[in-house]
């Protein structure tokens, strides 16, 4: 087995996620909290439920917060690094459920200047394709167009560079060295980025609660660091597994191996192959063991899938996992469900998508948030 | 003595200029080039005539664009970090030399920035007082309105961030270190600020000339390995010396020690009292040793000043530098001459810095280039 790494840059290996949390120093959603979330929320959420966001640094202090009247805000983003598949939108679908139960402000940063720095190939240009084509994808979930603001960082910094000033006189090349294993090879702008990334958990006064992937968590350890002192709360955070790759549960999907992801991008008979050829199973290796010693749910990628997004109805989950577990479900119809599910997904999120060309520009500049981020410089 | 150190924020000790331009790898500008630049500019300078400016990098590459018509444009700036003395301004007096004789568009950054960056104590909102002061000194020296633009590095930041990042991809850590001296504790907007003082050099596709105190010479070697790469000209440069503080020849003024300076705000009786309690005399101990032995004209810097830019006619000059030594002149003459000089300079400059504000935003945003470069963005 590989070694494992998480950085917000690379993932590989089998993620140890009891491990992270104490590496990272968070903590362990528990049933009080998650219960009081969704009573809060009027409403249960499976991604919760099923802890997929199974980690946080003081969210009971943002639902105090929204006890109190105080009230909070959410933050999140993406690197455009290349088209979405399903797992960069499980973020998005758990922030937007946030939103809604809340309906609290939410900014979404995307960073394209972090991505043209990763990678002396690429061109802005190229980068501001992937942003613009991402962005349609993010806008397709429905976020409130008046309580949402999408901003690229190579346009927004005309309004956030005295703030970026702040934050970067407070971060030094140790801290950053220690954090994110910088070398000295590390362009001088990869440096500068983590103070990019921290700003928008000071867009407002009140308390930001930013729902992501674990990689992340380095960037908000150092604004943990810095943050009071300049005059803001701590950002507190609500931490996401990665939706495992088809091949297996080392790592997350990749870009550069396609027949790990499925893209928000492919076709009906694409996800069909992909699934069949690719997802690893729990199955046994003929028809006849399978029947007789079952499947194991707990490597089955499939499963997993359907768990831990596309099979919302628990009923029908227990069923499914019971009926592969004693050998009575094969693996051809267990990955026939999940063709199934993810079509359906997708084709209603294409459906939104075309649909968000017409409105992306009220989270960008016209929705009333929009209108007032862009007037504000932050500092 | 004091070890020499020469850096873009500390010059301490005794500066050896041969030595400074072997180890920067500059030219020292010989006759030829001094004459070729007179008679393209169809006038002598005395900052040239008397070495002030000293070295260069391809300014015969430069007078070449020039008389090939391909033309040039000047870059020059200022790190606002408190009022501006006299030794400030000569660089400034001797770019507006060079726009006028060669009517070329010309840039001055206000590192605002870098100020901030550099100390946790100040206030972004102190250093941009600060800069506004300073940006009204420049203004007064007249500059050509429709040539000239001056900005703040966080106002302008928002046209430059695309060209920003693609500097700072092509600079590494280990090379910032190299070239600055940057340590650990150093923090990370400094780190990235070298892409930020390089991006003028950029701003047009012709070659940029860069007049300038030595000091500033790290960020220019800087600019020229990755310059080409990115699809503009290696930075050409004009460097200065520093105007020796009054105290004495180490050094230069500095505005931690308000005695080593004259600043530009400074009132005719403050001008005298400094220059006759605090300037480093050549003189002998008592009158009779004077008159027998003379002065020393090669540490007095009375005189000093004068031959590099307070008597600008050499002829006089010549005369002080023969009456001093031969004992005729006692340093109260000497240094008399200079208050003289000073005093009637800075009531110059005092006027034109009054009516500099009525003009100064043609340059910030009225003028013809101001206006074109805030509808530019640079990638």
């Amino acid at each position: 087995m590989a070694e494992t790494k998480v950085t917000p840059w690379e993932v590989s290996g089998k993620v140890d996620y009891d491990k992270l949390t104490k590496q990272f120093g968070t903590k362990i959603i528990n049933d009080d909290l998650r219960r009081r979330l969704a009573r809060l929320a009027s409403e249960q959420n499976i991604l919760l439920e099923r802890g997929v966001y199974f980690s946080h640094r003081d969210l009971d202090l943002i639902l105090a917060d929204h006890e109190s009247k105080k009230g909070f805000f959410l933050y999140t983003g993406r690197g455009p690094s290349g088209p979405m598949h399903i797992g960069h939108l499980l973020p998005m679908v758990f922030t937007k459920w946030l939103q809604d139960r809340f309906g609290v402000n939410l900014y979404v940063q995307i960073t394209d200047d972090e991505k043209f720095l990763l990678n002396r190939e690429r061109e802005l240009a190229d980068v501001d394709k992937i942003a613009n084509d991402n962005i349609l994808d993010i806008a397709a979930l429905g976020f409130d167009p008046n309580k949402t603001f999408i901003f690229k960082d190579t346009q927004y910094m005309r309004n956030m560079y005295p703030i970026a000033l702040r934050v970067a006189r407070q971060i030094n090349l140790s801290q950053v060295r220690a954090t994110f294993g910088f070398e000295s090879s590390t362009n001088v702008g990869m440096a500068f980025f983590p103070a990019i990334e921290i700003i928008p958990t000071m867009f407002e006064k009140k308390r930001c609660l930013i729902p992501a992937a674990i990689d992340q968590d380095p960037f908000w350890r150092l604004q943990r660091d810095i943050a009071e002192g300049l005059g803001f709360h701590k950002a507190a955070q609500i931490h996401g597994k990665f939706l495992p790759p088809l091949t297996g549960a080392e790592g997350k999907m990749s870009a550069s191996q396609p027949e790990t992801a499925i893209y928000l991008s492919d076709d009906p008979k694409t996800v069909r192959n992909k699934i069949m050829k690719y997802a690893f199973s729990g199955g046994q290796e003929s028809i006849e063991l399978h029947r007789k010693l079952g499947g194991n749910i707990n490597v089955d990628v499939s499963y997993a899938w359907l768990r831990d997004f596309f099979e919302q109805d628990p009923k029908k989950l227990k069923k499914i996992g019971q009926d592969y577990t004693s050998g009575k479900m094969l693996t051809g119809e267990l990955k026939g469900i999940l063709v199934d599910k993810v079509n359906s997904f997708l084709e209603q999120h294409r459906a939104n998508r075309e649909k968000a060309k017409e409105h992306v520009d009220s989270f960008m500049h016209g929705g009333a948030l929009a209108q007032r981020m862009w007037k504000t410089v932050h500092n």
